[in-house]
């Protein structure tokens, strides 16, 4: 039998492997599997090994050896991730800017009581704070509810307001790593807050959201829209009891995971609905299309004889009228089954998806009945047993971006502090805003960005130097560079060889080699060479330089305007400032 | 007797009005003590009355009221502040890729067991999370122990990086928050990994120091340099037997907080050291200079006869011939009193002030006798006690910048992971970084940007329409615009007033004003008014346009390159590209 210290050796080992490739996109399910078998095996093993030496009894603590790794549902991203991330973050930061955006950052934690009673079922999904005497405190779970507290201590000053944050919130959900599910994610959000006129700040968000979605490589997407208002209407007239709408509203926002045999099921033997009433509510919900349909649904007396239908249809024409000014109507479509699970929205709600973000398996337009419908299982009591982790090929990433109007947010949190409905009704900020899922946009873009390069800098030049290293001329030509915006390195080597130079710089992409020498200081130039990649068969391969293998002689004072003229250069900045 | 329900009024209105207050730098503190007491009175006054109603003995629980307000020692930063943080961190992300770094993103909170043993007595400011059944996380305290854990998980990979992060960190400690002394605050860091040539990487991170203090508006600013090798020579030649040289070196430490007298009696009284002992140790460590006072030390035999100090000192000798080549020699202080609190540095240490950073009523030169040194009273025990918060009028902003050599820490982590210690010494990674306190900066510069302006977006053009408010006609104008890169808004109302139009692209100082009317859009044209502001008594005050009231009328095609080619829009770029 291997020993307990070879053995924990292995898990460890094996423990790496597993988490390196659950964080892969392009990993097989089928090859995951395995190494998750072997890593069952081994944590098994352990277990005996450790009771056979004793080592169990005393818990093993004094020896038990530190686990090298991130918190369960957080990863780490390294320079090649981050180099595209930051490329994301940028385009979407642009485009909050762009939309008249201003930036609005709140702490990580929040008093555990403003948190309290926003987030329904999903409640316990908050991380606590330890109580470390003073307040009880609690990870964000989304931006929204602290830019609602945000609203509501600074009033008056902020009532009309169009704010972006992006920053990490965190669920102690069963993290799915590879589809961009994790417990600490990242979300830009963008929200208009303060009474304007009806639908216009709607049909901004509807705008922003296509804006961002077209320039970052994530394919073909589409808007689903709904109306919280028609929504209730339906409800209303199908004959659904008023306490019972938000049930049923949760029931129909599963459809886009389950299939329609199963969420009547939920409605009728679970939640007590009338098999007719969910019937009736089975036409409406299936509904999908443009301004057409709502031409259809205005035609019908039923519907628009309830208020709230009647409302809400008549806020979406008014935003497909927008929505056309805009220029985005082929992006949106109108799909009565979208319901969002959150309790705050009051009006128009909304969730853009791609092709990619549904799961593998699953056509949720397809009527299968329920014991064939692979939704994934959860089970949040054991969030925290490794073995019980969803199976992460049944998984889409899910919607992108998602939100809605959500008019009594701020108001409710006036109440709750001043004790007093009517001073709260009155200060009341109505909202409507977006969240962009930054994590499952990079789990889409990621697997095509790695074939476009290795870049993990923005560095344009390496500095180098043949012969006796000339490591404080180096030194010198790098800050004069520097200073003048350019941005460049060089190697930390005292006389380090040409070749490993080049290599170096090759390593990063660098576009541009400059090479002193001493005649090149004592005359006041430098040799500059230009290094270019191409893709061969989807690998990047470096070209090799074509003409004087030595590269071009440039005047020193006259380098950084060289470099700056270059087309590739140019390229560069074109993309760096998206 | 006031009714307790407006006693709980009063209590929220003075909550707030001490939290601003308490946020903006430029409040006096005598008038900040003024707000506290009459808080402190209130606390108590619905004590009495919670009382006396006999709320206070079933705690009050339902009828309690939540308190609008972020956690202790946050605070949110709005879209002025952001403004201003915002072009901080442009400012320094920009340094650090032109100095060819490459970003890392860890998780906000680890495993317990990587932070344990890493910060001395100043663990107990760990945050830490409820434990929700699952592991033992808690937030982390620097950027500098994730890094290691990454380095040491990534191993073989990354021995040789240049890496920068930035992000918040976490510590329970007591809040001083109009000096960006937080609970929840912000660093930037940059570090270098791996072996390279003696003293290159870092020079390169003091260059980067000065890179980054000199683009931003600090002031004059020094950076102090010490070296950890020629600490622990100083402590073995002066007698200080080698288990004391730890907490011999934190006293030393304090010595920018208080004087010598006070060092020298936690020395001899407080940890035991011999009277003479501490003398010898107070000759060496009031010593401050540039290269010329490396060569008094060199010709110091006591010293030099000490392995580790001539190490040292060989080192700081290289590291002044690089600064030299990088030009940044007079920005550097050779300063024998600099320590560094935290355990994990190896060779050189430094720290970057400012005259602003000293606290206002102590000159750290000053021989004062110990009762008359009003160093700041940590009372950590109660920090959850709002009375018990410290004298923020007597406490400076502290060092902005500051780091070190840590060459062992990736090798602990790595030995305290494997259990082969050996092993941990082979694949140990050198490293040495810098933080740089981004609350503390923004701290000294928000004062002074406050007075430029009153900006809190980007936006460059505001669409504008008169008469019957040609609503979808902005909406068109506006995407066209957007689309074709410029950041622009418009007022979300139906038929706007011309003047409240123009009152709201003002509010955010918003330079060209567009105006669209019938004829202009049938006829292709707009007419676009530049909107001028000045600075008059420190007062920023817009311009009567001059000439034409009307403003300029642009052919609406030309519309985009006429705004990219004005010298305002140029300006503009400059600024936020940095």
């Amino acid at each position: 039998m291997a020993s307990l210290e070879s053995l924990q050796q292995d898990l460890q080992k094996q423990n790496d492997l597993y988490n390196e490739l659950r964080q892969k996109p392009d990993t097989e399910p089928a090859a995951l599997e395995e190494v998750k078998k072997t890593l069952v095996e081994l944590k098994k093993a352990v277990g005996q090994a450790q009771k056979a030496s004793g080592d169990a009894g005393k818990e093993g603590k004094k020896k038990e050896r530190m686990l090298l790794k991130t918190a369960k549902g957080t990863r780490d991203y390294g320079p090649a991730e981050m180099f595209c991330r930051e490329h994301i973050e940028r385009i979407v930061k642009n485009c909050f800017t762009t939309y008249g955006g201003a930036c609005l950052d709140t702490p990580v934690f929040e008093r555990k009581d403003v948190l309290t009673d926003k987030y329904g079922e999903d409640a316990k999904l908050i991380f606590d704070l330890m109580d470390q005497g003073g307040e009880q405190l609690a990870l964000r779970y989304d931006h929204t509810v602290p830019l609602a507290r945000y609203l509501a201590m600074t009033g008056g000053n902020n009532t009309q307001s169009k704010i972006w944050q992006v920053g990490k919130v965190y669920r102690r959900d069963n993290p799915v790593m590879s589809k961009g599910r994790m417990r600490e994610f990242s979300q830009a959000d963008f929200d208009i807050s303060g009474t304007w006129d009806p639908m216009i700040p709607d049909a901004e968000i509807i705008s922003l959201v296509c804006t961002i979605l077209s320039k970052l490589d994530v394919g073909e997407f589409t808007i689903k829209m709904n109306n919280r208002k028609i929504l209730d209407g339906i409800f209303a007239v199908c004959g659904v009891p008023p306490e019972k709408i938000r049930t049923i509203s949760s029931a129909v926002d599963k459809l886009d995971k389950s299939p329609w045999a199963e969420v009547k099921k939920e409605m009728t033997e679970e939640k007590g609905l009338d098999s007719a009433s969910a019937d009736k509510i089975g036409e409406y919900v299936k509904l999908k299309g443009g301004p057409e349909l709502l031409e259809t649904l205005l035609k019908d007396s039923t519907l628009t004889s309830n208020a709230s239908a009647k409302e809400g249809l008549g806020e979406m024409e008014l935003l497909f009228k927008f929505l056309g000014a805009y220029g985005v109507l082929d992006k949106v479509l109108f799909d009565m089954s979208l319901a969002r699970g959150l309790d705050y929205y009051t009006g128009i709600i909304y969730e853009a998806v791609v092709q990619e973000s549904a799961p593998p398996a699953f056509n949720a337009n397809a009527e299968a009945p329920s014991s064939s419908a692979p939704a994934p299982k959860k089970k949040s009591k054991k969030a925290d047993e490794e073995e019980d982790e969803i199976d992460e090929s049944k998984v889409g990433v899910g919607s992108i971006a998602a939100g809605g109007r959500y008019d009594g947010l701020v108001g409710s949190l006036i109440a709750a502090s001043s004790g007093d409905p009517k001073k709260a009704a009155k200060a009341a900020i109505p909202c409507v805003g977006v969240s962009i899922g930054l994590d499952r946009i990079f789990a889409l873009v990621w697997p095509k960005w790695q074939k476009q390069g290795k870049r993990v800098n923005e560095t344009m030049v390496y500095v180098m130097a043949a012969g006796d290293g000339l490591l404080e001329e180096r030194m010198k030509l790098v800050k004069e560079l520097r200073d003048a915006g350019v941005k460049c390195d060089f190697l930390a080597k005292k006389k380090p060889k040409l070749t490993a130079q080049f290599a170096a710089g090759e390593r990063d992409e660098v576009p541009f080699a400059v090479i002193l020498g001493e005649s090149e200081i004592r005359e006041g130039y430098v040799m500059v060479k230009e290094q270019k990649w191409e893709m061969v068969n989807g690998e990047k391969v470096k070209l090799k330089s074509e003409g004087d293998e030595k590269g071009t002689k440039v005047n020193r004072v006259e380098l950084v305007n060289w470099l700056k003229a270059t087309s590739t250069w140019k390229e560069w900045e074109a993309f760096s400032q998206v």
